[in-house]
């Protein structure tokens, strides 16, 4: 696999990048050149610095902008050409590298990703899949801010991408995807989702869904249920994500002023430091490293701003995964006959 | 006061229901009576068992059907119209009781007061108000799951609604209210949120608003940024709702599960005791007591189904405070001077 590493993304860029790379080239044999963009003669000297400047599987490519993590994602494409995003999104659409990795502007990448390499054929729209842990292993939330306007169809392709990613990412035989819903018995739920549910069922009766429909599931399902991935629009899922990340956040917070404010809890703390290690590690955003954004042509993962080396390694994997499965050929294969059944469904409904 | 409790809603109906009644008769004072809705012999029996069977405040109202925690709510309401739930709202509609209390079936009893109530003058849709717990106080999201396929406008009557609540129950004297969004920007969100973004701005800066519009605020800033009152459609506001109760409760599993197995833990569990009741304490959603279905003509406070004596309690504070202040009479008069203004937008832009 050849990656293309946005060196200048991320709010503690390019050091980061740096080490995340050094990780990268040390513990992913598969990754056979890691393109390196940004402030070349910067770069230069922090690889030499980090020890790993003359390696042969490195190459730097210059990239003179940087796009903020504030600024508008597609006035950053549009204006930004040379940026190091920009760069290392081309140089995937030109065939050099087979992923893009970036910890930078989330709106920007998504923009970048979605005009620069275009949708894969039989895919509507482009989704981030963010997996969240729970009790058994991960769920996949898709799609979360890619697509805050989704249509019912949408939801359809987040559904095999998601599912393929649990197949070949999180070795997941037969996914269980489900609708997010207010409820979760069937008559639960908006308008979108309901229809998103009806064309989901439709398809799976007629067996060309490459994973198990399981209804809709509700907020309650996320941490324990037989879930593997939880559908929705950009929007709703945008907002669970973060709200699931600010209550965890909230609530390691308050253990923390809880401790500080008591000498006896205080040295209770120093018997549970296992206990809150391991479930930080748990909930960590850096053990997943980062979160595809899946439907363009080539791989994109968009890492967290503030990701940590081995957040930068682990999305590597994840992309390397990605790339050795075909995950992108699978997502084309299965798609065909499902949008054949759902051109075939519009028709027959447009005559009734 | 005068309150009519739904004695048979709840996981553990009648006898959380009575054990809360019992504490609010002694805790309320303004609870002039009490109304309890349910089997009479039943009730009879419990209530002289927990000592108050014959005061003078209470009244036992026979009602021979109870609604099932699983039931549909509209099929319910429409079969059942002699259940305790049924009956309890016939109180408020009749006028005999100014709020009605039920730990039941939530579908139901939002279906049973918006069909039996109807809604306040100027109040389009009914929306459920949730207190969670943040850094400072409370954040009330709204709605979070009565109208799952909400309009635009239906969020300026949720704000104001939510507004008043936090003014009058909360003691927050000029509440700061958000738009829930997939982003802080302005120009962030779907076309639903950003359509509701537009006519808040447009009421604030005509100051027709009883609060301070924020903009948009997302996910990560519902336990610690500046907004009171988060407001979004139904659909979402479930998701957030439930996901961030699941968030908790996972993290508290996982806490627990790691206590188990490791003895220093154990030892050092001991120490924390403290820091995690008073979490705990904080979390609760017996703190709260339960969520008004607001917009409605009379209060209706929905408690939780795993409510407990201290939960009806509450609750029933809750309910004291809102006809204390007047809450309904106050969104009448707020309501129709923005109506008003609505009106003259929409015509404006369709002559444009």
């Amino acid at each position: 696999m050849k990656l293309a590493l946005d060196a200048m993304g991320g709010d503690n860029a390019p050091q980061i990048n740096i080490d995340g790379a050094k990780e990268a080239l040390q513990h992913v044999d598969a990754l056979d050149k890691l393109y390196m963009v940004g402030d070349e003669a910067l770069l230069k000297r922090l690889c030499d610095a980090a020890g790993f400047g003359g390696s042969p599987r490195l190459e730097i490519v210059h990239a003179p902008e940087v796009v903020g993590m504030d600024e508008s994602g597609l006035v950053a494409v549009r204006q930004k050409k040379h940026s190091s995003m920009s760069i290392a999104v081309d140089l995937v659409k030109d065939g050099v590298c087979d992923a893009v990795l970036s910890a930078g502007n989330t709106g920007a990448e998504v923009a970048a990703c979605t005009i620069k390499l275009r949708l894969l054929e039989g895919v509507e729209r482009a989704g981030i899949v963010s997996p969240i842990p729970n009790n058994r292993n991960y769920v996949l939330v898709s799609d979360t801010g890619a697509n805050p306007d989704a249509k019912p169809s949408h939801l359809v392709g987040y559904a095999v991408m998601s599912a393929l990613m649990a197949r070949y990412i999180y070795n997941i035989p037969e996914p269980k995807v489900a609708v997010m819903s207010n409820g979760t018995e069937d008559c639960k739920g908006c308008e979108f989702s309901k229809e998103a549910h009806r064309l989901l069922r439709h398809l799976a009766d007629a067996n060309l869904l490459p994973f198990q429909f399981i209804g809709n599931r509700e907020g309650h399902d996320l941490f324990d249920s037989d879930m593997d991935v939880a559908l929705t629009d950009g929007f709703t899922g945008n907002i669970l994500l973060k709200s699931v990340e600010a209550t965890a956040i909230t609530f390691a917070r308050w253990i923390k002023d809880g401790i500080k404010k008591h000498p006896m809890a205080m040295v209770g703390a120093l018997g549970m430091r296992g206990v809150f290690r391991s479930i930080g590690d748990r909930l960590n955003a850096d053990s997943v490293g980062g979160c595809p954004l899946m439907g363009v042509r080539g791989v994109s993962i968009i890492a967290h701003g503030s990701a940590n080396p081995r957040a930068i390694l682990n999305a590597t994997r994840m992309a390397e995964g990605m790339c050795r499965h075909s995950v992108n050929d699978r997502i084309i294969a299965a798609m065909a006959p499902i949008n054949e059944e759902l051109r075939r469904l519009a028709e027959e409904e447009s005559v009734v």
